[in-house]
């Protein structure tokens, strides 16, 4: 038994007093799930979750993660208890510049580890952070026995009702079970509330069942005794959820689901169990009623004793310590014992890459015939894999079409799961995420944040758009995840409609805070990974051909280290101020350089410029722009094979934009081109009718 | 049983034979599945599926859904055994211009409803269809018996493992359980074989337990029998097979799940149980073997007995005529029953909008506190609910943030489904998805692409990225489906940067074949709907407030019915040539309109263009384009509260653009408008700014 005193007690109370008048304050956000899970919270951070509150950074501690993000409040109060957050904090929630906003942000919250708010995400995340968790504790400290190891700790998530009904949570969720994830504990509040009340109409699963499809260790707390009777009563026993937690820790070998069964907004007198505590305040005679349930003063409102708070904040502190002088001590001997594994952290944490790098990069011949963006981008994966340990990725189930597996290394598989075609460890580097883009995108977001490894993975470009919540999520939290995207345009060939982007290079460079980067051929490639394994604070998609690109010819053109900068004048042209510049991009570029070639012919000047992302030649000074894009030539061109949106803003009011605004059609890549008008005869004729216009 | 003869036996193995053999002369292609599946396929078209092979578009047609879409060939070479296909079709597989594009695409090929691809999408585009089957039957027929019904028919979904793996195939799936589909039969293709060879590495779950905790009627089809032993064997039980899906179309009452176990590729010699036999071609020596092995000419490609053809089509033909001949009787007597319901149809067939629709469009008083335009769209909603039955939809579970409910209308929900909030029937019509954003898209173009109801369901704008993958497919299929997309800027406020869109707007516009409309008051939001109501063949987003917008002045500015162009001239300004043009959307164009009367205050004619829809604009001839954005005027502004991305196309080199191209934050909505610079000083100095640059 726990052996909770009245100072617990009066703690949780006073969570879902705060609770009731952080949201009673602000005028709006979500009070109920607040409230009734208090208890579950206050025991995480009291009794269960290792981490220091001194140190929110601490290599060593478990993550937490609030997949049902918009109960903030469950997590602030208890960073309030932590002493991370002041009440002043709570109460000013949801208003600009605090540091409770609506959803849990990380980087902007100590304390926070995963920003969360659209539904089922968290799920899928601290699942990665769980995989994660598995690879550091096997790429730094493999020999270590079960639990010993500085590596270790737990990943502990909360979901509600609407998580589980988003599909992303399915597909990790499945995804855990295989990977036999022990380190992972998902506790599913279920209120069977959500935004449009009782889940009656939309939600009646069986929701255990389902987890125990997966192969997930499942258990079942009760705190709605006799539901359904005349009578039901309703115990918090917190004694039985500490054990359903503490039991399934000790299942090494499968993930664990607890469903923890509440009544929303309990013990509000009229709130409880209704849909409205969801997501509006309570109203005042409300949060009356509840402080006068709890034993607290109706008429005050952000009570909290002081002495209750200090012996909180005091037996975290302790128990703080304690686990940190632990783990300090096992962590010195640690490094003293693995002085590679050590500089390999070191390394990893600064964010520097390894010496050995550009030596590693391997680099191609000018060659007609050439050779796809993605096959390059395989070699250079497997090139990096000695020189660069902390990479790792995979595909959702395309690693063969993406290119994304570094030949020779071993699968991330439990050992039974192994196949004749994918030999693997526990340890291991190769990820198969399934067919699942977007829970793929949320666990490339948890192993990012995690920290001490950088992730790939990799689709066909036109499934980004199912990874695209995860996307969103990982520039919002500036993850260093690298999408591999292979299939790129129309070239794609015979798939068809379904398969060929069309406005997925628009749509992604919309995205604040991501890099889209689309390489021109091999060498460009081996650059742009380059430049993307050095940069940090932003996912980059990394968008690649299926079909083979020339390998340009860099003894007559600029070299391919031009794509540090965004872009670059690949050819010059007959005079240093062109006629006409032609704009491209990847498997474009090398179209541009035959048409500058004809109008060459014809008496223009034309300039090349390949462009490979639009993002890092933003970050630019005016000056290099303008070297590159001299305001005075007028005369411009873009191609690339894929939505015109966004070029006008380089081509101009003179410029032509060589595009395609409409789906595509199932037939060999080289016909599509021809008949959709990516030809150098299209990108002359593009340049004359520019050249007339100015 | 069955009673299968030599001829059946003979077309399944053509269908195999044809399968390689197209597949290896295009050189690419998935000719795994299509082999080892043509027992099912074959048995669906020739003794299950009720269609008519005279008429692709029969009303009582059942449905047939290949979810798993790249074994195109499973259902090419049944539609080429019914005559809507020829050999030559077959034989030219995924080449230009072909009827046998990579995927099936629906409006290309007779006899494919649907169009698939990307995994997963079929399952929840199936369920769709039989969800709007239901409210069909419930708004034309609702009198008539089980089974007696013009309006009732059946959907079959052939799904595949990556179809399992994907979530919106899970949130469909439990969906459907809720629902109590009993008109769904999806039959899973458990050959455990995806591309990156076998499942094992990444989907270990039970398929059909978990099918099971949905809530459906799961049986199991074992063809591999002594799987696992050292003499496994395998029996293409064909009168199992039929007897599970005949005894699952008895259960009324739950959605059937028949999970069937082959051996892909089977009976290919070698490739058979292979990965490549998924998605490559088996080659020369393979595709003898294959021929071989089933008593066909190795030397001979597309070899066809013609008498078999000929039967078999024959057959066919014969069993449509007797369907078609019963079903015209009941049709005709059901016409001459129901004159109203007769009436009904024929006007929704036909396009038309009902006589009524222009009497029963609430308009709106210039008000200057307003009112938010999802607000308005809600009383839009339900003042058509009466005139315009065809309509119906519902909500992600957002159905009060959404404004989606018609007031006083029942729900779409089986009777034990009911709650306190909800009252409803299986005939209803709010629809409940849950949070399940994409797998409501699919739903909405399953219940289109019915083609006897209008469907519409909301989510907030920033989850748009969740249902992105069916919004796309929607567009591919020029479905007329409606997304209520509401809370769509930084102005929804205190939820945070998680739930504010910056990119979705430009985003959504890059897509093809999608209008983006967003009504700057609620006298736009009404004209808005009806000319979305009008159109037809192209999916349609509604961006809608959280806030209230004040309700422009129409006795001084122009009427709203402006927005059936995309743009026009809201306030012309002192000059009919102005000094400058300020174009907005939505929540901005009030902005717009101040900032206009502060120009004209400093001697600038300013002139505000309300672009609700840049798609219908471009749709406009030249002339009416020049009138709204005279070339001649090169100062120009544009607000609108999202990314930058696209509007320099109608600002050009000269002008100005008030955007926000970085992540909001949690505050008050009018804050963060200050804040990121959407005011109407904001806009004036834009408009000096561009001014200053012609």
């Amino acid at each position: 038994s726990l052996g909770w005193t009245d100072t617990d007690v009066r703690a949780v109370d006073t969570a879902r007093v705060l609770a009731a008048d952080a949201v009673q304050k602000t005028g709006n956000g979500h009070p109920g799930t607040a409230i009734s899970l208090a208890p579950l919270a206050y025991l995480l951070y009291q009794n269960v979750i290792v981490h220091d509150v001194a140190d929110p950074h601490w290599l060593g501690r478990d993550r937490f993660v609030l997949s049902n993000g918009h109960s903030s409040l469950t997590q602030y109060i208890q960073l309030f208890f932590d002493g991370f957050l002041e009440k002043s904090d709570i109460s000013s929630l949801r208003t600009w510049g605090s540091k409770t906003p609506g959803h849990p942000e990380v980087h902007h919250t100590q304390g926070i580890d995963l920003t969360t708010g659209p539904l089922g995400s968290g799920v899928a995340t601290g699942i990665g952070m769980a995989m994660a968790q598995r690879r550091q504790r096997g790429l730094y400290d493999p020999a270590a026995a079960p639990g010993e190891s500085v590596f270790d700790h737990h990943v502990y998530i909360v979901a509600g009702d609407g998580c589980m009904m988003e599909g992303v949570a399915s597909e990790a969720s499945s995804l855990a079970g295989t990977q036999q994830l022990g380190n992972v504990t998902l506790i599913f509040d279920q209120n069977q509330i959500s935004i449009e009340d009782d889940t009656d109409i939309s939600f009646s699963e069986d929701v255990p069942k389902r987890y125990e499809a997966y192969g997930w260790d499942v258990r079942v707390v009760e705190w709605r005794t006799n539901h359904g009777t005349t009578s039901p009563t309703y115990v918090e026993d917190v004694d039985a959820l500490f054990a359903a937690i503490e039991e399934g820790k000790k299942v090494l070998d499968k993930p664990t689901f607890i469903m923890l069964r509440t009544v929303i907004a309990w013990p509000s007198p009229k709130a409880q169990g209704t849909g409205k505590s969801h997501g509006s305040a309570l109203g005042d005679d409300e949060v009356k009623g509840l402080k006068r349930e709890l034993g607290f003063d109706p008429e005050q409102t952000f009570e909290v004793d002081e002495e209750m708070l200090a012996a909180v904040r005091k037996a975290r502190a302790e128990r703080s310590r304690l686990h940190r002088q632990a783990w300090n001590e096992q962590f010195a001997a640690w490094q003293q014992a693995n002085p590679e594994g050590s500089q390999l952290l070191e390394r990893v944490q600064a964010g520097q890459l390894p010496a050995g790098l550009d030596a590693a990069l391997p680099s191609w011949e000018a060659d007609e015939k050439g050779i796809a963006t993605r096959a390059a981008s395989g070699k250079v994966l497997t090139a990096l894999a000695d020189v660069m340990p902390e990479l790792w990725g995979g595909s959702a189930d395309l690693a063969e079409s993406n290119n994304t597996t570094m030949a020779g290394q071993p699968s991330f598989l439990p050992d039974d799961r192994q196949t004749a075609m994918w030999r693997g460890n526990p340890y291991g580097r190769t990820l198969h995420f399934g067919v699942r883009e977007n829970a793929m995108g949320m666990i490339l977001n948890g192993i990012a944040l995690e920290g001490l490894t950088r992730p790939y993975g990799g689709t066909f470009l036109v499934f980004s758009d199912y990874m695209r919540p995860a996307v969103r999520l990982g520039a919002i939290q500036q993850c260093d995840a690298i999408y591999v995207w292979t299939h790129d345009s129309i070239g794609l060939g015979e798939d068809g409609p379904t398969h060929q982007p069309i406005e997925h290079l628009a749509s992604l460079r919309a995205i604040p805070g991501l890099d889209i980067v689309r390489p021109a051929d091999a060498n460009e490639t081996a650059q742009v990974w380059k430049q993307v394994l050095a940069r940090h604070g932003r996912p980059t998609g990394m968008i690649l051909s299926r079909q083979a690109l020339p390998v340009l010819d860099r003894s007559t053109m600029a070299g391919a280290d031009g794509v540090a900068k965004g872009a670059y004048v690949l050819v010059e042209g007959s005079k240093s101020t062109p006629d006409v510049i032609l704009i491209a991009t990847g498997s474009e570029v090398s179209i541009a350089v035959t048409a500058a070639a004809t109008l060459e012919t014809q008496g223009v000047a034309a300039r090349v410029v390949s462009m490979p992302c639009v993002e890092w030649f933003a970050e630019q000074d005016a000056a290099y722009q303008e070297q590159v894009l001299p305001a005075a030539v007028r005369a411009r061109v873009s191609v690339e094979a894929g939505s015109s949106l966004g070029w006008r803003e380089f081509v101009g009011d003179a410029g032509k934009i060589v595009a395609i605004d409409h789906f595509g059609a199932s037939a060999d890549g080289k016909r599509l081109f021809q008949e959709f008008g990516f030809t150098a005869e299209a990108v002359v004729a593009a340049a004359e009718a520019s050249l007339a216009r100015v």
